[in-house]
């Protein structure tokens, strides 16, 4: 596992003997490296270059780098050989993997790769292509090691013999009944310390936790960390044993989710990676742009409303952004936490009401000091004394909004079962927005009727 | 594992017997949960309940309850137990969790504890206490199968034997030298495979992964990610076996530093939780927000320099904050995907040219359009055509300061060895602040002098 050396800047070399062509050193310098070093290293050359590296790896290294590299590469990657040392790369690959990459082929190859490995792994890889992606069918893998009820510890060792050349970490030896139901599972540690002729029954736990296929792969990371699994059986409906989730699926799940409910706060699209072409980075940025567009005239309409007021006094003008800013910056504080908190089951709605409630005092509190800093600086400024007073006052009425609206935003969404990491700068900031704008020039409005300004 | 009942609803009724004092019923509703779920109750009840219920539980349940609650209720509950009983818990602890509370106690309890536990096991947390807690030592455990390289399999799986009571998850035997140095490792498969009386050294795969005690609890998380792991042996600087992570607890590192990463960026303390008291929300916002404060004063200070020519044209005022409020939003995506790169590893210095020209095309692209879209919309709610024309500038003007400072002030910052994160609020939505108002208002200026607006 660890008879790889490491990646040393051999980029150039790399690159230097790509262009005399010397097939044989290449293999040399690149065959002994890690495939996540292999990836990155095929990451940074050119199209061209990239495929003639990646067209002398043997298919087992070459299956495990095509895992390893982004989408946009893989696809790349996948175009640049034939159909046949496609097949043979994915030969290689564990169910789950397999299945994945033939996802994201064209049907015509897609059915082509699937003719062309072996019928069993062709049928297993098939049966989880029916699964959608982010459910534990999609993430489970058809590789385990299974025994009859009756089969005694000796047999099952026999079995993990045969299993143990073609899979990675077996963990788990699951046992199943006649009509192939789970019904126990027996960690590797149990076959080594009980007497072989026993039963396998006897030693089994006999209450294994399982899902369904159709569990959500965000249920499924929690059930692993709930109880500290390496791996979990998925069963059908009527209890029959279909695969198994192995951890390091799941690390990447969990990753993946938190990520995505950040994306989803920035406005961003789920897809998107950093190193994507600008063109494909405008089109998803784009859209959200637009929407926050929409909310920022929608607050540019409520600073309408007060020209006049403007007109009057235009330092106004210098300080009700500071207040909208201000708001928006508490409102993405209080969201961020409550995104975390529904995320990690922390808050839930029988605890919503004080959370609710907790947010709005923490932005009463702020508002009174951040206000009266605020009222004090402005003052500094030269400004009229009664404006500091106004930022004080708007200050406060914008950071309650904002922790109300922090809060409630995400948990209505979490109520209607949407996202609710997806309201952060839609709903809340226009909450901010427009709540910002007009205590500030309303409250204005107010005391130069009573002519306190000007 | 999985012969624990599902916690329904039985907070009522357990608050119910909690009043008539029947400890025997509470004792028989709580003691088949699993401990997440005991927890999660606990969680629920007033303090006073939570101290009762947590008293009846025998010490292997309670030790797991305790590390399963968050810090705030672990403190109360042990403040509500005498120190013999909190002995009795931490004694059922493995060496690593047992470090993490003994590491929140006061000295003289932490003294007393440690005096109370076995005194093997106490010396074992004490030599634990030393590491860092976010470091490779401080998030290790010592409890291992370790055998000298001149051990049969048969010497090795009697090894097994004896551990597999104290410990939960073998996953590996580690294979050491007689200066205790760590020279291979075995997973546990293959000990079952293979005939007893062959020496271990013949099958250790003898170029194991391994960390250093001091290893970032980062570093360690990728490691695990790269190499497929499920356990990982650390070493001192003399090559001396110490002890081993196990997934699991990478598990709960990957998501605390994501999420600290977001956390950071949205200006909060990465020790909030959603169920933090008020008055400990509110001191941990506060400074962020005092920041916050004096870069939106800054940018106040911008459009304080345009006074007069908004009081030329008032209906700048309106339009301003949308330049300012768009080039926040299209920084805050920019920044996101720019921290995840960062943190994936997948961007880095010899690609940042790169990522930084894509991401100003993309704001140049977005601006032309999202600028286009705002002038026509101004047009629509009837102000003059050349405000139309200004935010249509402007906007692009500050799309692209928004690529351009999303990408390179996270990259400083990482080149300075600070985190990368830390800039989304304070360095990069100021620069958008001040380069909206100043574009649009000086290119405002601008229009007017030479008499195209008003």
């Amino acid at each position: 596992m660890a008879e790889y050396v490491k990646a040393n800047n051999n980029l150039e070399e790399l690159k230097d003997l790509i262009q005399k062509k010397d097939d044989a050193a290449i293999t040399n310098l690149v065959s002994p490296l890690h495939p996540s070093d292999i990836a990155k290293l095929l990451t940074s050359l050119e199209d061209e270059e990239r495929a003639v590296v990646f067209g002398l790896l043997p298919p087992e290294a070459a299956s495990n780098v095509l895992l390893e590299v982004a989408e946009k590469t893989r696809e790349k990657l996948i175009a640049s050989i034939s159909k046949a040392e496609l097949t043979e790369i994915v030969d290689e690959m564990a169910t789950d993997d397999a299945a994945d990459v033939i996802a994201e082929l064209p049907h015509e190859e897609a059915k082509t790769v699937l003719e062309g490995i072996g019928w069993e792994e062709s049928a297993e890889v098939q049966k989880l292509l029916k699964y959608p992606e982010d459910t534990a069918g999609g993430i489970m893998q058809t590789e385990l090691v299974m025994v009859n009820e009756d089969a005694t510890i000796q047999e099952t060792i026999e079995q993990v013999r045969e299993k143990s050349e073609e899979m990675a970490h077996i963990h788990n030896v699951f046992v199943v009944d006649g009509a192939l139901r789970l019904i126990g599972l027996v960690p590797l540690e149990k076959l080594i310390l009980t007497k072989p002729h026993l039963p396998i029954k006897d030693i089994m736990n006999n209450k294994p936790v399982k899902v369904l296929a159709e569990t959500d792969q965000e249920e499924v990371a929690r059930i692993f960390q709930k109880y500290d699994l390496v791996t979990l059986p998925v069963i059908d409906k009527d209890e029959r044993l279909l695969g198994r989730i192995t951890i390091d699926d799941v690390m990447d799940v969990v990753e993946e989710e938190i990520f995505e409910d950040f994306y989803k706060m920035a406005g961003l699209n789920t897809d998107e990676r950093v190193l994507d072409p600008p063109a494909r980075s405008f089109t998803m940025r784009f859209p959200w742009l637009l929407i926050n567009l929409a909310t920022a005239f929608l607050a540019a309409s409520v600073v309408k409303v007060f020209e006049n007021t403007i007109q009057t006094v235009v330092t106004l003008a210098v300080f009700m952004p500071v207040v909208a800013g201000m708001g928006g910056n508490a409102a993405t504080q209080t969201i961020t936490v409550v995104v975390r908190g529904l995320a990690l089951g922390e808050l839930e709605l029988r605890n919503a009401k004080r959370v609710l409630l907790k947010n709005i005092a923490v932005g009463f509190a702020n508002g009174i000091l951040i206000g009266a800093v605020a009222g004090i600086a402005a003052y500094f400024m030269g400004v009229n004394y009664m404006i500091g007073m106004l930022l004080f006052l708007a200050m406060i009425a914008n950071l309650v909004i904002a922790g109300f609206s922090g809060t409630i935003i995400p948990l209505i969404l979490k109520w209607y079962k949407a996202d609710p990491a997806l309201s952060a700068t839609v709903f809340v900031t226009t909450c901010t927005d427009v709540g910002g704008f007009f205590s500030f020039l309303g409250l204005a409005a107010i005391f130069i009727k009573y002519g306190l300004l000007l």
